[in-house]
């Protein structure tokens, strides 16, 4: 199934879309539901969905304005750091890593996180923050959506934890990124983290690692990967997390990004107002956002 | 006021405390207010306590089991590194800072955050994680309270966007913060953020650059220094985030722990399972919390 929300009057509704259509499924869950607590309660909730959705009038997706699948995260999104081999490569040379110019693969995952409020709609306008950066880029990745929670996970029992997929555009401003060490707030400002178009369950995609992700400024593409070239797989950074913290249903880990962000050029490629990223993930969508 | 969080039966009651003893304040709020969404209406709420929790009975506070003032933020606690002088070159020395071994003081606030599932009570045991991290460190640090929200909030205002004040021990597991770069998972482990005991309100905090804080291990006095001595002031704090981040009411900003933590010794001093670690904050009371 693939899940969005989107706003129509008064609050957000829980979309489910098939093809180039969306069926409001909110009247058939429980008052005060959205995609987060779906997600939550899904073994009980998912089933009502498969029953009863297909007696709902469906609307054409392109009516409705999505946000973000879930658009207040109950934490901080978690993030992984230079976890594509010619990533690391290029973000060494570049000069704006925190240890100094290493291209050396990180021998163990690199984690940070984005605030809640950087997560922003699949469509949205992205804020360009004259004044507090002048250094934007973007970084497309593949978002996992946790289900089930847990702590001591481990490789093995990864994946049945995994509710589904999205995208994520962990856009990040490179100066703030460089000058203040920790990466926490070159990676938040508002609208940093295009998230979306949908929440994707797992059973949509066989084999995650077959998937393709690309990116594109301009309609000129800059990233192109499988997800299978990930350093630290999804199994790996669910049980490298959940080691020592609960991961709880709806936590959101964006995997990290390949070769082919703004700084891996020389000079570095700096988004610009009116430049429009887009990241799409083979079976998941696409996001398309305006730096305004 | 000093608000408090504590369990009593089936779920979460808010009190307020004077001297020894505490009221239940629960029943006069709307139902489902906890501390969180008190400081989130707290124009409307607080005047509520002011004038009514006088007539209701008081019970010695130590008769209750005290959680964090806010249990479950809604989102990662902020946190600053190096942010006392002496704290920088201590741990510069100590080789597990991660751009190397430098001494030199930041030029900008070093930004990083503790995920929410780390936050535990203020006499709550700190599970030491064995097989997760052999290096158990503590940080002992004044945390300030977000009331209004706002982004690009001036240094000039930045009070008037606090709520009020709480003691952190930003507790650390200094091989994972090591080994991983990026300090969040290093941070984030299981009741590694306990917090409270109050949320003291800022009124009646006169000077917050007078408070002195300390932190002792067993009874020896590890950590000593005034909140006067940070690098990066409250305000410098509050406006170097909320640039481009939107703060929300109750977020947390843990504002930097200063020297000596136990791997400013040589050797370090790591903790142990049956250690008791204590943080105090002059008029905010102390954490005391068990290693287990």
């Amino acid at each position: 199934m693939k899940l969005v929300t989107f706003s129509a009057g008064a609050g957000d509704r829980v979309g489910l879309v098939e093809a180039a259509a969306v069926r409001d499924v909110t009247g058939l869950l429980p008052a005060g539901t959205g995609v987060l607590e779906l997600v939550e309660r899904w073994d009980e909730l998912g089933p009502v969905l498969t029953s009863r959705a297909g007696g709902l009038e469906p609307v054409p997706l392109e009516s409705v304005r999505l946000r973000a699948p879930i658009p207040v995260p109950r934490r901080n999104v978690f993030c992984v750091g230079k976890n594509y081999r010619d990533h690391v490569a290029e973000f060494g040379r570049s000069g704006y890593d925190t240890p100094g110019r290493s291209e050396a693969l990180p021998d163990k995952p690199i984690l940070f996180s984005k605030a809640t409020t950087s997560v922003t709609g699949p469509f949205d306008e992205v804020s360009a923050h004259p004044g507090v950066t002048a250094e934007l880029d973007y970084e497309g990745e593949l978002g996992v959506i946790i289900g089930r929670g847990g702590r001591g996970i481990s490789r093995a029992d990864a994946f049945e934890h995994v509710w589904g997929y999205t995208i994520v555009n962990d856009v990040t401003a490179r100066d703030l990124q460089r000058d203040h060490k920790q990466w926490l707030l070159g990676k938040s400002l508002d609208t940093h983290c295009p998230m979306g178009p949908y929440a994707v369950t797992a059973d949509e995609v066989p084999d995650v690692t077959a998937l393709e992700l690309e990116t594109s400024v301009n309609g000129e593409s800059r990233q192109l990967a499988l997800v299978k070239d990930l350093i630290f797989d999804i199994p790996e950074l669910i049980a490298t997390l959940s080691a020592g913290i609960t991961l709880l249903p709806g936590d959101i880990i964006a995997t990290g990004t390949p070769a082919g962000v703004g700084i891996g050029f020389e000079p570095p490629k700096f988004l610009r107002r009116g430049d429009v990223v887009e990241v799409s993930v083979s079976g998941l969508g696409a996001l398309r956002n305006r730096i305004a």
